[in-house]
C-alpha cells in the first residue's frame, strides 16, 4: 500500500549528480525497446548523452525522500526552418505510476517549452501499442497529426504503427 | 542551349575526394533555407558531417566531364526499434534541374535502401511549399502520411506546413 499522495513530488532542472538515479529509471525503459527508439543495448555513457547532456534542458520530479520518479527532456526537434518547434521525451519510474507524474511532467515541458520560445511541440515516434500515453498526450493537448505504417519494431507485437503527435503552444 | 542528354550522368558512392563539389551544390541550399532542415548559417565541417560523413551511405550524380550535379544521403531514420526505416535527402545542383536527376536519384536510393535491408522510406520535414518535390516523391511512390502544421518557418512564406512522406520497399 502506499500512502504516498500524488503531489508528493516536485519538479525540478537535473543536473550531472541525478545521473545515476536518472540511469535507475531510464535503463529498464530503454532495455525493453518497446517505447522509445533508442537501441535497446545502449551504453550508459551513450545514454547520458542523449538523455541528459544534449538535450536543452533535462528535468525531474523527485519524491518526498528526494528519489527521482520521473523525467523529461526538451530539446530542438529540428535545426533551422524546424527551430521553433520543440520535441520531449517522459519516463516514470515503475513505482511511482499511477500518481499523476507523467501528467505533471508533460504538463511542466509544455510551460517550460512556452518560456524559452518555442512555438510547437512534437513527438515523433510514439508506438501505437503505447495506449496509455497517447491518450494521455491527447488529453493534454496533442493531436496525432501523421501514422507511419509498421514503423515500430515491437519486441513482441512485431511491425506496429508509430503515431507523429503535435500541439501548438 | 544545353545539348547534354538528360542520361549523360551516372550515379556512385561519394568519397572524401568529392567534397568541395559536394559543398558547391549544398551550400546555396542550406543557405537558402527553404527546402532543408539544416541552419542556414551551417558551416562547412558541421555540412560535411551531416551530408557525407555521418549517414551511412552518401551518393553522387557525376555528369561526363565529371561535375557532381546532384547527391543523396541514406541514414538510418530512428536507432532500435526503427532502425528498419531509413531516412534521405537529395539536392541537384541548379545548372542540372529538370534533366530527371532528382528522379534517378531516388531510384536509385530506393534501390540502395532494399539492397542494405531497409523496409521502409521516410521523409521527415518536407515543407509543403515545395510543391515540386512533394509531387516528384508521391508519382516515386511516396505517401504523404503525416502533415505538421506550420512547422516550416519559410525564408519568405513564414510559418507553412511540413510534411511527413513514407513509402514501404
Amino acid at each position: 500500500m502506499n500512502n504516498q499522495p500524488a503531489s508528493a513530488f516536485s519538479i525540478r532542472a537535473a543536473t550531472d549528480a541525478d545521473w545515476a538515479g536518472l540511469w535507475y529509471i531510464l535503463e529498464p525503459v530503454f532495455r525493453a525497446g518497446d517505447t522509445y527508439a533508442v537501441d535497446p543495448a545502449i551504453d550508459k555513457a551513450s545514454a547520458r548523452e542523449y538523455w541528459l547532456r544534449t538535450p536543452q534542458s533535462c528535468q525531474v520530479a523527485v519524491d518526498a525522500r528526494g528519489q527521482i520518479v520521473g523525467t523529461y527532456y526538451l530539446k530542438t526537434n529540428q535545426p533551422g526552418p524546424g527551430s521553433h518547434v520543440c520535441n520531449c521525451g517522459y519516463i516514470v519510474s515503475a513505482s511511482a505510476r499511477g500518481q499523476g507524474v507523467a501528467t505533471a511532467l508533460c504538463r511542466h515541458s509544455l510551460t517550460l517549452a512556452r518560456e524559452l520560445g518555442y512555438q510547437a511541440m512534437q513527438y515523433n515516434f510514439v508506438a501505437a501499442t503505447n495506449t496509455g500515453a497517447v491518450r494521455l498526450w491527447q488529453s493534454l493537448g496533442f493531436d496525432i497529426v501523421g501514422t507511419l505504417p509498421g514503423a515500430f519494431r515491437h519486441p513482441t507485437a512485431g511491425l506496429v504503427d508509430a503515431h507523429v503527435m503535435y500541439q501548438g503552444l
